[in-house]
């Protein structure tokens, strides 16, 4: 993969707590002295007095995999004192996304055509649906395809088995389309972010059918959001949104084929800025460093 | 005042009812007997079988005050059979407008400056406003100022005062950021139409401060929409909507500052629209032949 | 279809030419006297005074094909006094639309999704390329596939192999990135309207490489304009357009990457008016009733 | 004035150069040994390897007027072996901005709002115009104004004595609405950066009456452009850019009405980063860290 070579021994270091003075100066040190060389670097503080510091790092270092325990280290001792969390990726390692889709298929496809011209800096090790119609589709894509049936209103044995798929094979997971309500449980034990795409501008629009709700109300624009999955249903953090505008001849369903696009569009656009590791998530917020 | 010359002889019609065969060919057939030449014709079917029915038909008609007597006979002969409703208004005689305001000045003034420039087809008779900030700045553009103050729980007087000043010299009231609750009591005998601009994109963020909770919801799109005031407060039809986009970085106070553009953008091609007869409100709807 | 099955019976009509008197009276007296129902209306003059007049009206009428006959001969009579144009189609019956494409799919692989959920109302006789990539995929929706192929300076063998194909079985040609110049001979032997994709925010950025010379120039919002295809390259009558926000972090093929969203969204809303005759062109522009 | 307050003792350095190693590092090492603390950074090479680098740096240093020469001395010293150049600003002064404007006062008179409602980082030392129908409205806002007259083809007098009025009086220059070609010696001998409000989508539409030329292409969207002023008319490097949507119904005249609060949005959006030195010129680009 061209983007793997190109990243190779490029690493993205994350920070973030409390902001202090000193602490740019702190980290930009280690970099050097570790022999990396800043290629990009996004920081944002809350507040200068007392707020909150996010930093992210994109840096290149020559034989990074040999050097990473010793870096590692030495963030750990450096950013002890400051009371800082950090992270520590290889740019050159694509993150493992799972993709969970339901009968529609448009945003699916599109992140698996993506993939297939290379844009998006992952790899796929499965898609997962509780419908059959995308299957063939899936698979010419040389993706593997998993049923997991789900009816009735207990999805604890759909869960399970869809937890059994994920577990350990995956880095974060899209829901694209994806119609079931997740479980508190089953984000506790998956324990890796989770994407959402929901067909509305949030907050307006929560829950079921917002193009339905949406030209019930005479909105003029519609719109599409992309957050991280909670367990509050359409409450978690927001990564990115874009509107359409729409008239008041266009019916629901006219909405629903319009409204496709700025989807996928915000969906392709948080997915890759989370493999990319430019999303930081604080409480309800993201930062975005696109 | 160029458009008014530009627009002698000129009429607007406003049809609208249940849909059924033959209602085009029967307003146009009464248009071309009366001697008038359509110039731009707008229709509308919410569904053609059972639906409803919108039409805004603009005509040239030569010496038209001579012919409004016998039009509205005509009109009123033809369309009773088919149980419509229809306005019929002189496009040389411009709509009266109100302007309410309070300290924010920037909606305010930008109608003054448009009305000013001759680009808003309308007389302003005159501007009220709870506050006193802005009363040089309206009479620099010659039109009347009246402070009505308006402290503590009870409006009924304020609101008494207001449609005395109003009764009779408007034609339609605009909420330029108003920041006052208006009664459905005071709706119901100003007795015409008031439209206001919501500083979020409705129905997002409803009531007060707007700006403070798209800030708290970490939105990556801020907003402005204009409606119709109802008893229902924010849940008027609306008439126009649009968006800006924001990040991470911004403040409460960033926000209002970028949003204050898209504001003043939205509310002026509201008004614009009311003011030329372009929206029919239906139900909750509007329907916009912009 | 259900779409088809929907529209059985809705008939659309065309009408341009020289604006005048009771012309609209005439169009709609003459629905009327044959039976139909309007359904939806929309006109546009130019300037009322010696401008030019154009009108689509969609109207039902029970046992359309039965009927048409006698509607066209009317038509003829009736508008020829007046020195109109107008065309008359059975919204029922869908056009056939070909794909000419080359190595880039997003289009093309947009287009056909879109008929396959049934949200275009046309029928895809066949996709053609100057290259092999796409075969299979294209296959995969059911749609043939020819493979023409077009190298070095003289296209002639080329054009004619693929007017070969066309002719007679196509109502129009989409090009969804296809990377041929179309020669003025071509268009004039293929006699169907050819709708292109550019991908820039045209007249900006003209002939090749928009992408790179966007990104040389520094421009803060890329766009896509779809046209129709004139003997003149990148300068016949626009349909849509549209943009999207990018920053200075950006390198071209990143443009390239963001700027395919918007191509696919233009492109697939240009086509859509197209099939449905929402669109006439008169001279270097087009009147779009969307 | 609150901002002047609230950005005591808070500077901005500007870097930039040959991208290399350390360079960050070499910054922030030198801003903490000074006591400054840092509140922002942003940072973008435009190729790590051999590229070009470009740093903001906002810093808190207590006194920091006592520390300013001790901190540029050190800069000097730290970044000359770098080859990098610098620019370092006292946030608490706000710069001078001088507007000259013709007839049209939309964009001018925004300015002056905004400066008024405390919302821009600037002074106003004078508005030039080569036309007086501003004049009450500029001195209402206690902002000195001057008419230089300016007719026939040599314009070289009436350049002569704006050089005059702005020599030393001013950090920069805002062209609102200015329908004056401007000389490259006049640029020359001022020496300080010129913003330019141009009324399309550049590189679209350049020259004299965009809103007419994209008018006769037909564009469904219509754009402003705001960029610094370079000997070549319209094509300096672009600050910001914006659209809004329009159609075949709207007139030349309609364009431009529509047009003005696209043009007053971006021009707002580009004069605050300049004043807040968020924006750094390269080659014919810009670099905006907004």
């Amino acid at each position: 993969m061209a983007q793997a070579t190109r990243l190779k021994d490029h690493a993205c270091l994350i920070v973030h707590g409390p902001d202090q003075p000193g602490i740019v100066a702190a980290v930009s040190a280690l970099i050097t002295r570790n022999n990396g060389n800043i290629v990009s670097l996004d920081q944002y503080s809350s507040d200068p007095k007392g707020g909150d510091y996010f930093q992210r790092v994109v840096f290149h270092r020559p034989d990074f995999n040999a050097a990473v325990a010793d870096i590692e280290a030495d963030l750990a001792a450096t950013l002890e004192p400051y009371g800082m969390q950090w992270q520590l990726t290889d740019q050159a390692t694509p993150k493992r996304m799972a993709v969970l889709a339901s009968t529609s298929d448009h945003c699916l496809l599109d992140l698996l055509w993506r993939h297939r011209r290379g844009e998006l800096p992952v790899t796929i090790p499965m898609v997962i649906s509780n419908h059959t119609n995308v299957v063939a589709d899936v698979r010419s894509f040389g993706i593997p395809f998993f049923h997991v049936h789900s009816q009735g209103p207990d999805k604890s044995e759909a869960e399970a088995r869809i937890l059994e798929l994920l577990a350990g094979n995956v880095d974060f997971v899209v829901l694209a389309r994806y119609m079931q309500i997740i479980s508190e449980d089953f984000l506790d034990k998956l324990d890796v972010p989770v994407i959402n795409i929901h067909h509305s501008f949030l907050p307006a629009f929560i829950g079921a059918a917002p193009y339905r709700k949406a030209h019930e109300r005479g909105v003029k624009l519609i719109g599409a959001t992309s957050h991280y999955v909670t367990k509050d249903l359409d409450e978690g953090p927001i990564i990115e949104q874009d509107v359409t505008r729409v008239n008041h001849a266009m019916t629901a369903a006219d909405l629903q084929a319009r409204g496709a696009y700025v989807e996928r569009a915000v969906l392709s656009r948080a997915v890759q800025w989370h493999a990319e590791d430019r999303v930081i998530r604080h409480g309800n917020h993201t930062i975005v460093f696109d």
